[in-house]
């Protein structure tokens, strides 16, 4: 018997309605395999900083810092500024907790439909690695003049040797396991300190993987690719913000951000990496048992395989992708009518 | 009578193939409207670059300054680094004649399929308005340690209330003419220093044009929605780097980056504006006479709106959209078999 102990933040909205979905296709996957999770909950939120002034605890790293992951539901409400809401628990996580790659596989998925004429399902698979921790969202620029016409605002992007090359070794890595094919997102063209530096580390990388296929597409070029050709990408290698709005996109491309996942890995161990479904809060629908538990469920798999059981993650998807394969079980986002319940419950009867 | 005297500068690769059709139907319906155009062509180009050490004379601003307008074909050859020529041509012609503008406007044409299912012609109609000489474009920034483990490279993103403040006036103007709708690219959860002054100046203006419904979308979701639903969309405001990004996708998003137009504008008519085809060179198919010149004529007609034309620009345009509705006149990269002269002479025969 393998125990896991795994800290949940369900943080806003329709996080809390998401991740009990999470823990039950958990628990029910890992009796087969001889896991069980335990879960410590954490109310940290934007509820709480209304309540509280402040989203966590002073300590709240210190007390998620021995878990083995961190599954994390959404983060965000109307009346908190995201600068508050972000830069209070989601950021200081990612940094601190060192989760220097965000990975957010992409595939279109049998029975829901891309709003791409040409992706059919099995035809796009590939997998965005996105620097995590550094790069443009810096904290360090500032504001001159304010209120006055002179006024100007600068910030800065740091591209740090060691930060950049950390994930380029984990996405060639990734590649040489998968397809072999790697894409660098640059603008060099156009970003003259920090891009040509990122593509310099790209060719070292290159070069000590030739096992790895490497092209590089300028950012505003690969977002039309994506588009336009889906199906020829395998690894697509990117900063913080081009990760970032990659990722988006990609999950777009599948059909629904809704069913997105993204793990934030620490692959050193030396952290618990956490793992948190690519939608928000969604204050819309929060509240109605509606959300779709896909992204969320995903991440979980996606957990699952980090802590070291692969077989037990190909379950779950297997189990999602049968479902969404096989009936009409659907959560008003994709069409259907089913609530969240029904999807879970879906998903648990197709488990092995 | 009224002459308009037009720098030419056909650069690199099918740059030289576009311009001469878009002249050519400058002429003939330059002749309906009592409009004739002088040509002065330019031989700034990469290969230039390769004998003569520099993409153009150092006086080169100078020779073009008094001309009404420039045109541009495209920039950029394999073995010319890309800071070469871009920071060697381009870019100080958008910065030093203060092109602060870059419009390029979005629309499904009949008989040129989109890659969505959901996009029909006619049903997307947006433009993108690009802030085209600061922000993230800097060459403020830098490296330390070269070589070493400390490596690391920063670049500055500068944001100036004037800045911001003429584009946003333009866009908002713009957006007042069209169905009065404004989206703005922000992405102030991760961007923080910047990004709320991009914001909070949005918010003026927004004040300032009570007639104009804005709204505004991190950077990550708007790339997911102009996939998920383009149509939403009226004018789309970005920085330097958004604006890019956002106007690539978007003309994938219309079909082809070969039939997309962009308009480097200095409103105030201190300096003459730019018109530029957004494709590249394309190195595969230069020489060969198959080039699509939809992306030139179209600027060339947007080139006749900003000198005061605008019936002879839609003349030109609705030429474009008959023969590409009502004939198979297509070149190769939408399908057809025709060259580049044949799509031309079908051009040139539609016009009234
Ligand atoms: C070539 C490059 C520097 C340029 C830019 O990013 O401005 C191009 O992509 C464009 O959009 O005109
Ligand atoms: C909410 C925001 C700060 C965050 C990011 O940009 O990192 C989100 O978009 C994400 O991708 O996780």
């Amino acid at each position: 018997m393998t125990q896991h102990r795994i800290a949940l933040i369900p943080g806003d909205g329709i996080g809390a309605e998401v991740l009990p979905p999470a823990c039950a296709v958990l628990d029910l996957v890992g009796k087969r395999h001889g896991l069980t999770f335990g879960y410590d909950e954490f109310d940290w939120s934007c509820a709480r900083y209304l309540n509280e002034g402040a989203m966590m605890p002073a300590d709240g790293l210190d007390r998620i810092r021995r878990h083995d992951a961190i599954l994390l539901g959404a983060v965000g409400w109307p009346c908190v500024p995201d600068h508050v809401s972000l830069w209070g628990l989601l950021i200081p996580i990612r940094r601190l907790f060192r989760q220097y790659v965000n990975l957010r596989p992409i595939t279109v998925l049998d029975g829901v439909p891309s709003p791409l004429r040409h992706a059919a399902s099995g035809a796009v698979d590939f997998v965005v690695v996105r620097e995590n921790v550094e790069g443009e969202y810096s904290e360090i620029g500032g504001r001159l003049n304010r209120g006055f016409p002179e006024e100007m605002a600068v910030q800065e992007a740091v591209f740090t040797r060691a930060g950049v090359s950390r994930v380029l070794d984990h996405a060639f890595r990734l590649a040489a396991s998968r397809r072999g094919g790697i894409t660098s997102a640059t603008k060099s063209n156009g970003i003259v300190h920090t891009m040509p530096f990122w593509d310099e580390l790209v060719a070292e990388y290159a070069a000590r993987y030739p096992e790895v296929d490497c092209g590089q597409e300028h950012i505003d070029a690969l977002v039309a690719k994506i588009v336009l050709d889906p199906g020829r990408f395998d690894v697509i290698v990117g900063s913080n913000l081009f990760g970032d709005i990659l990722s988006d996109l990609a999950a777009a491309v599948a059909g629904s951000i809704g069913i997105a996942p993204a793990a934030n890995l620490n692959p050193e161990g030396e952290f618990p990496s956490m793992f948190e479904p690519v939608h928000g809060s969604a204050p819309d629908i929060a509240g109605q048992g509606i959300a779709n538990p896909i992204g969320a469920i995903w991440s979980a798999s996606m957990m699952l395989d980090h802590l070291g059981h692969p077989e037990a993650a190909g379950e779950v998807m297997a189990a999602v992708r049968t479902v969404l394969a096989d009936t009409a079980v659907r959560t008003p986002d994709l069409g259907g009518t089913a609530s969240t319940d029904d999807f879970t419950r879906a998903v648990l009867d197709a488990l092995p």
